[in-house]
């Protein structure tokens, strides 16, 4: 038996929340769940419907995107997820998808602006969309650069990967972290709905002005903050 | 067993409603019920999921936001609900939700305009959005400011909280309320439809016109009226 | 034992097609079921909410709008389903309902234009939407004048009801009828439809142009004309 | 028993996929099945609703229109599809809906623009928009004409059938192909969803560009070149 029951397990339920949460259609998708003690993660096979995805098909992948177990290809956005475990020392797990608010406005090659105390309840910046990649790193390795498009737009936009756990990538599509799969999945979600919220706001309103820098303060403060009474204790 | 049974059973099921009617993901929302001769309300606990959500978690709270009975947290926006259960003397329910339409409109900072008999057919008046709140008051007392800011802008608009039972909070998002929990909900569901219709009214006609007043004055009498014929007598 | 119980179930069964098409909420609408033959219609109860309805609710009226059985007031728009069995000796059923979009377009008071074969394949003149009524004639019987406003339309736009089975009525909302109760509430989903098509049609493309008649033409004939080979024989 | 039993079947099931992927209400759709060595393909009957289709209805046609088996009639789209079949040796299904975002782009008369990597996943080029028929073909035998329509258009934009397996036709909705039924249908769904995407990314910015060509050809060839990385050996 598998030394990564749990662990792929873990991921598969993560994965098989993304067409129960309307994020995917057909293989539109994939969540990885990291392990970290044992520096690899288990993640979500190439081009499996989800209708027909087993947790024994799961394949388990180290940082450096060699394959530790099993007997699919993993997802082709493996090297993505890889790239992110080794350079992020504190996620757990990595979720993409191509839900249709978040790929529009990728494909609009817009950050999605704060409008609302449901954006400042999770993060106190814009959601940014990296600019798309040059035609030279297409040709490349692309899905290892496009872990790196993802740290770069984060280091040049000074953004901490704890504090906004989510990106669009121009043209492409969102990834979004977290401390563990099911984070991830709920960042997605999360995502999408403040994708649509920002979408159908502007439509209204074209001049809708960002949320006042005392309103992101307040909101994230009451949920994240040292002093925080949102949730149970 | 708690002397609350029941009314924690109806705040329970209140708040169950809001996912059955796609208003909430997650824990995007919370109900109260009040029970007036008690002068107490019971509240969804913050923070907890509505698919792990019990009858029992519901917190007993009192009109000056002090916790009678429950070992959990109520909801951060627990002295919202007692301001205005406090200021307003007839309502017996209050619902707050992120709700897509209704967040967008408010996101937008816009009254949403009575255009049609099915805004006429519970209320006469434009639903009313809220400036945001001051730096000062948000860095207040929070939570009691929302109740004062909802008040005051009833006040300052020369609403009638009995007739308009709902409004947006600028940039954050719906409260409504009525005789009780489920009308609150009614409400919340009432204004979604409400603010959606809009959104499509002014994409299809930008310049389409407020209701005329003997229109508004007909459908809001024939339901409540004191010749009313609308329903079951 | 009722002498309509047949008539009331037909009635009761395509009211209760309207929340599983998604057209209601709530006691959003209406459907009614004539029996011309006896010169007289089967009509939901007034403010019943869909969740509860059974068929023995079901209120009979005669086309004078006089209640000939069930213990229940009828919909408040009684007076307008007479008003139209009087006057369109050929129609069965009639439909009414605050759908989302067809409520966008009445309130935008905008006709829906024929832009594709969708619409082409059941009628072949823009959907009309009614101006609102004269205040006069709000204030006087105003479900009896929305009959007659219904009615004038059509005249006055030199429309044929057997043609075109539906209408806006400016700032309210959709009705529809047909041969039977059943048809009608087909009549409300494709309107509904049509009129979501026409929207996003003309978002993407302001200056989308109406069907060319050399298709309008076919595809109405196809169906419906005297050599037709559309469905079985 | 019919020599065509699985073939049937095959198609029954295709057909059935189209309600449950909301590509369709009432009869707004039909798929055919060839079997390309008998020579026949098997297609939905007109006019029949999916809620009572069975497998049996199926009628068996040949490419030159002829009914070989089936006591109904086979869709009025049947000329459409035999046209298409003897034309294009090399596809075995046909998939044809009036789903609502392609509709809506045929009736803008707007071809679908290639803007993000879930469009470049599945194909290279924008989604044509044939141009509206002549009168005179209209007029003509028009069903077999449409099947012209189409096979002009992708002659004339100089495009592979093989490599861009929809099309829309201007004023009316789509066609999709494939290798079998379940592939056309799969086109059906992901043109809807890319149809959705497109229309929401330009709503946002209408001046979002294209997808840069480095990125059309990287998605394509990960997926469908020579050295594919994507889905399973």
């Amino acid at each position: 038996m598998s030394d990564f029951r749990d662990l792929k397990q873990k991921c598969y339920e993560a994965n098989m929340k993304l067409p129960e949460l309307q994020l995917v259609i057909y293989t539109f998708g994939n969540v990885s769940a990291a392990d970290r003690k044992r520096g690899v993660f288990a993640i979500k096979p190439s081009g499996v419907a989800y209708d027909v995805l087993k947790a024994d098909d799961i394949v388990i992948v180290d940082f450096d995107n060699n394959i530790i177990e099993g007997s699919m290809r993993p997802s082709s956005d493996t090297k993505t997820h890889a790239f992110l475990y080794k350079h992020w020392k504190e996620i757990g797990g990595i979720c993409h998808t191509h839900s249709t608010y978040s790929v529009s406005w990728a494909q609009a090659q817009r950050d999605i602006p704060i409008m609302g105390t449901t954006h400042a309840d999770y993060l106190t910046h814009d959601i940014p969309c990296a600019a798309p990649m040059s035609d030279e790193l297409i040709k490349g390795d692309y899905e290892y650069n496009t872990g790196q498009q993802i740290v770069d737009c984060f280091a040049e936009r000074k953004l901490d990967y704890k504090e906004v756990e989510m990106v669009l990538i121009g043209n492409h599509g969102p990834f979004t972290w977290g401390k563990d799969a099911a984070k991830a999945v709920f960042n997605s979600k999360l995502l999408e709905e403040l994708a649509r919220m920002a979408y159908i706001t502007l439509s209204i309103n074209p001049d809708a002005p960002r949320l006042k820098d005392a309103l992101i303060e307040k909101h994230y403060q009451r949920k994240h903050g040292k002093d925080a009474y949102y949730g149970q204790k």
